[in-house]
């Protein structure tokens, strides 16, 4: 192992004042993570021995499923509870990302006065596969803060999406009843990370026949082989210290919940509340932690040789534009100069 | 510009039989391609010259929009002009890519049977951002094959899935009347990327609501700035020999369809004709053609890299998931050890 960069006084300084729960410290810090300050990646690094201690919920599901409402109403419920509270809303069409309607932007404002409360939201359009990354930094950064509790919101379609649901310790896929499509949506991905399914607007009809087809599908759950993800260097759902047949060993609750009438969040919480202590019992949250690191690892890898080479074509081979050019009028072929620039690289 | 690897003679001769329309040999490229193989990616670099005359158009919009029902017409309409037509399907819930219910999946059964059509579904889930590269990579041989016209059909709600969109020449973003949700979402990311839009399921109610709302947003797309996507690198959906305020000269048309009952695809089809047609007459053809290839390099770029650096992981610093288990224990943070890597690939 080469020794790594030591991390200067003042990223020392900056990482004990986001600690004390300073939040203009904090907000700035994010900022500064966000535009891919070296100043700012020193801070992270003082906070990461300090993180670990909350626990991470990720809530997904499709737009229009409520995912929204239902991370207020947890909010309202972990702070009811005493606990510091984290958000980060990675959703376009979330309210704590600014894309609501003016009656959800209204109530969300109760918890922007709450010191107990950090909420921040990013931009589903970052970079590179950046939203992981910068999923997992903000993550770490309310984490270190002392946040008990940390809540990513996000839309469950995208593939960095799903990534991003990985994160959490307990997922909760939230679906309404009628959607068939929903249920094709999950089916095809989203199943494989939900620990929990809230099945929210429930007192729209068809909440049974979606709770039976959810049902239906966690059966099959049993007897269909679990996907190779790591065929394509993927992150999987359990870490290598769990064995596959233990995490089926978890089948996950169906609650359900009407949001707008804050109704169900206490079987909601408890269901979070159960898994985690599954999780705990069964040594699956130092999976989940080694899952996590894993993800972060490789996002942050990724990251890191794509902005230097991307460094490397602009010093020496003119703009990306030019480049692109160039390959749209066949003098070369995208395979041929990723080859010469990975080689150059070298 | 270093010389890169010339082209064997056994990739040539696949690359003929591609272009000569072998449906076998193409299907087996594909695969191959997915796998990663050196050898499939030299008969891609073959077929590379002969691509750039298929005309791609993009269809995406949230699940339950009716995607997979606007491609199935489009099909069928191009069929009748003689066209022939490649598809790439990449939504999880497309009867394209084995997730829809049997009525949708037996009525696909048609074009798979056509010799005109050839239809070739990815996974969601696929590597680290390999989804832009391996639908690039599949549109390629489709266009080399010599396919008229090329459908990508995608979820717009993830950032990868934007960027598939962006690889079309004409991009088609489907909406359905009453879905204020859809509206926000649409707000959010992909209204910068729609060149047409289609209202389908326009005989529910509401459908002139969401005429209205849409009408809206186009008029503040005039007065907005347009975002700066390249600060992240980001693949942008205007090249660099296009003006911003070319690109914004054209209004993108409302189209209403019902594709249950085949109604509206003359429309939509004479929708995209007239975009190509502004395209073309604008110049602006070449500038999504560099914008086309500036993704393609870039995703090529991104995942060779990955895919190197976690070679020589494995080869000299342990697995992966042991790397992911120090950071979990907290004795490395991820970004020293992803600096650590990335210093030793130098």
């Amino acid at each position: 192992m080469a020794k790594t960069a030591s991390i200067s006084t003042g990223a020392l300084e900056i990482a004990e004042r986001v600690r004390a729960g300073d939040v203009r410290t904090t907000a700035r810090l994010m900022r500064n993570l966000d535009d891919g300050s070296p100043e700012a990646v020193e801070v992270l690094r003082a906070l990461f021995p300090h993180t670990g201690n909350a626990y991470v919920i990720g809530i997904t599901g499709s737009p229009g499923a409520g995912k929204s409402s239902i991370t207020d109403r947890l909010i309202a419920w972990y702070r009811k509870q005493g606990k510091t509270v984290g958000v980060v809303a990675i959703d376009p069409t979330s309210p704590f990302s600014g894309g609501a309607i003016l009656g959800d932007r209204i109530r969300m404002q109760d918890h922007a006065l709450d010191p107990g409360v950090f909420i921040r939201s990013l931009a589903t359009r970052g970079s590179l596969g950046g939203l992981s990354r910068a999923t997992a930094d903000v993550t770490r950064v309310l984490d270190a803060m002392g946040k008990d509790v940390i809540i990513v919101e996000t839309v469950g379609v995208g593939q960095d999406e799903i990534d991003v649901a990985s994160l959490a310790h307990t997922t909760v896929v939230v679906v309404v009843p009628g959607m068939g499509d929903d249920i094709q949506a999950i089916k095809a991905g989203i199943l494989e990370v939900a620990d929990v399914f809230a099945i929210n607007k429930a007192d729209r009809e068809g909440a049974d026949r979606t709770e039976r087809e959810l049902r239906a599908m966690i059966e099959l759950r049993h007897v269909t082989a679990p996907v190779d993800h790591d065929k394509h260097h993927r992150f999987t759902p359990t870490g290598p210290a769990t064995a596959r047949g233990e995490d089926y060993s978890w089948e996950p609750p169906i609650v359900r919940t009407i949001a707008t009438r804050n109704e169900g969040f206490d079987a909601l919480a408890g269901a979070i509340e159960k898994h985690r202590e599954h999780l705990e019992s069964a040594g699956g949250k130092l999976a989940r932690e080694a899952t996590r690191a894993r993800m972060e690892f490789l996002a942050i890898l990724r990251e890191r040789l794509v902005r230097s080479a991307l460094e490397r074509i602009a010093r020496e081979q003119g703009a990306l534009d030019e480049l692109a050019a160039r390959i749209a009028r066949k003098e070369t072929d995208p395979y041929a100069l990723a080859e010469d620039v990975a080689a150059r690289l070298r």
